[in-house]
């Protein structure tokens, strides 16, 4: 098994590795080269996903490869920044032809969803782990970085939380449904959609953003250190999809939306003058609490009275397992 | 062992995380932010190395850290970018303080010396790997590719070979030595150089490079197809280390330096009127043949007869591992 014959065979396939813009040299050189347009930075961020910490071992290769590339794409979304382009290194406890093509497939229908190209890796033989480095670019001062949330801004949600934690006992063989609410979880645990229109389109409005991959209160606290003020979540208020409703206890469905991770929505404060343009767009964008003056994330019932965060007890294959 | 805590304590110390030129936002957000100056492109290429297969489980973490940017950079320099910023993502069984005081010592100690900045990365819990992902730039066009070798040109190296080879016995343990040759080898394995100055000085000049990472006579290979011309190599040529032709026979020397990994020094073609202004600035440069029209790599004797290319049998902890 070489090296470069893997990466041809599987990765240098037209549709994976097809030129974004930006890319001016591919794979199969000491580097890859990428040139920016004038007033452009770049975006630069890297994921690892190792077998039995953060996807079971047994785990489908082509959704496995799908999900990869959008965990790491929905950090691009979460700056505002445009795809470009993308680094693979695998490593593999062996060469199966047909463990590669599935993998191979789902990496590159999310590319294609993503617009964004591979332009090199390095494969290598071990213990099945991947990480990919994930490239955007977005003008110089309009990133959204987790430092600018000011009190006074809304703090938003780009659409229902805690499905990825609610697939994790699907996801796990812990709990058998084949019923469309089930289908709709696993569909967004395997193939969550990275939100890379609503956070360009957030440039220039939201004061801060991230994406929620350590779960909700988790990531507030790192805009709510990061801009130093405090972030009121208003528990009440959580979107919750009605699959993970129906499927699971109103207490577990909240647990999931508040500490479950893996749900890839963007989390952005922003300015009330600014929500009716971006809800225009985007319906489903919710608003979930507020920014004060402060420190620290504050969970809140519909009275105002503040609630005790739930430990959400499940560190199997999330993010938490690191 | 959370995530951010682990980066945070290890590796955001201001030695390894110093911002170089270019860096506009660094650790601690979704994503790094570079910037080129105009007319620059930013060269990025990534490597993994795993535990047992690439290096002994039990290397010392001081030598695995240095050890792993400079392979990295290495094929920086075998583009003639100049080195800006880099990318861990570190993934360990466990979190032993002493360990990652120590593997964090020696990278830093390397970006220190290749002036490259730590701008993010991810630590994840799993069997000792890592993937380093690194940036540099280099002024649009004058990147140094594989693919410009033209019949007429020099082939040169940068330096001694087969010293990367030589010290794996002392590595594995295989052979005991504490001579000063010995501790010259193992320097070379476990701190090699990457051959910066020398890949930016040939922009312009070499008409194509690569660094040597999976041996002589493979790497030129790569050359070989990329330029579409065949490549001769006078084994008589080949530049050996005085502690490599103490410490082993004639024939296994030469071996290592036609067919031994790691050495990380540059191999390029050059036009014959660029040698002198080349040598006179690195003298340790090297013609070992030179490039004609046809395919394929060719070892030729004093005579110019056509040899064997020898096979290394040796397949540990290099890169020929993968």
């Amino acid at each position: 098994m070489g090296e470069f014959e893997l990466i041809r065979r599987f990765f240098a396939s037209a549709a994976c590795a097809a030129g974004g813009e930006g890319i001016a040299l591919g794979i199969g050189d000491d580097c890859a080269l990428l040139q920016l347009p004038p007033g452009e930075q770049l975006a630069i961020s890297t994921d690892t996903l190792v077998a039995g910490v953060h996807f079971p071992q047994q785990a489908d290769p082509f959704f496995l490869g799908q999900r990869a590339l959008a965990v790491s794409a929905s950090d691009l979304a979460a700056m505002g920044a445009k795809p470009v382009a993308f680094t693979l290194a695998l490593t593999l406890p062996d060469a199966r032809p047909d463990w590669l093509d599935g993998f191979a497939r789902g990496l590159c229908a999310m590319a294609r969803d993503c617009g964004i190209g591979l332009v090199g890796g390095d494969t290598t033989r071990g213990p099945l782990s991947l990480t990919l480095t994930v490239f955007g670019r977005v003008p110089a001062g309009l990133a959204l970085t987790r430092a600018g949330a000011r009190p006074g801004d809304l703090l938003c949600v780009g659409g229902s939380l805690g499905d990825g934690a609610g697939a994790l006992p699907l996801v796990l063989g812990e709990m058998q449904d084949s019923g469309a609410d089930a289908e709709y979880l696993l569909q967004r645990y395997w193939a969550p959609q990275p939100q890379l229109a609503l956070g360009q389109a957030l440039r220039g409005r939201a004061t801060a953003a991230l994406d929620i991959s350590d779960g909700l209160l988790a990531d507030c606290g790192h805009i709510a250190r990061a801009s130093g003020v405090a972030l009121l979540v208003e528990a009440e208020k959580l979107p919750l999809s009605p699959a993970l409703e129906r499927l699971f206890p109103s207490e577990f469905a909240r647990k999931c939306a508040l500490a479950g991770g893996d749900d890839y929505r963007l989390a952005f404060t922003l300015p009330a003058a600014e929500l009716a343009a971006v809800q225009a767009q985007w319906p489903e964008v919710a608003v979930i609490g507020r920014v004060e003056a402060g420190q620290g994330v504050h969970l809140l019932d519909a009275a105002g009275v503040e609630l005790q965060p739930p430990a959400l007890g499940y560190q199997h294959f999330g993010s938490q397992g690191d």
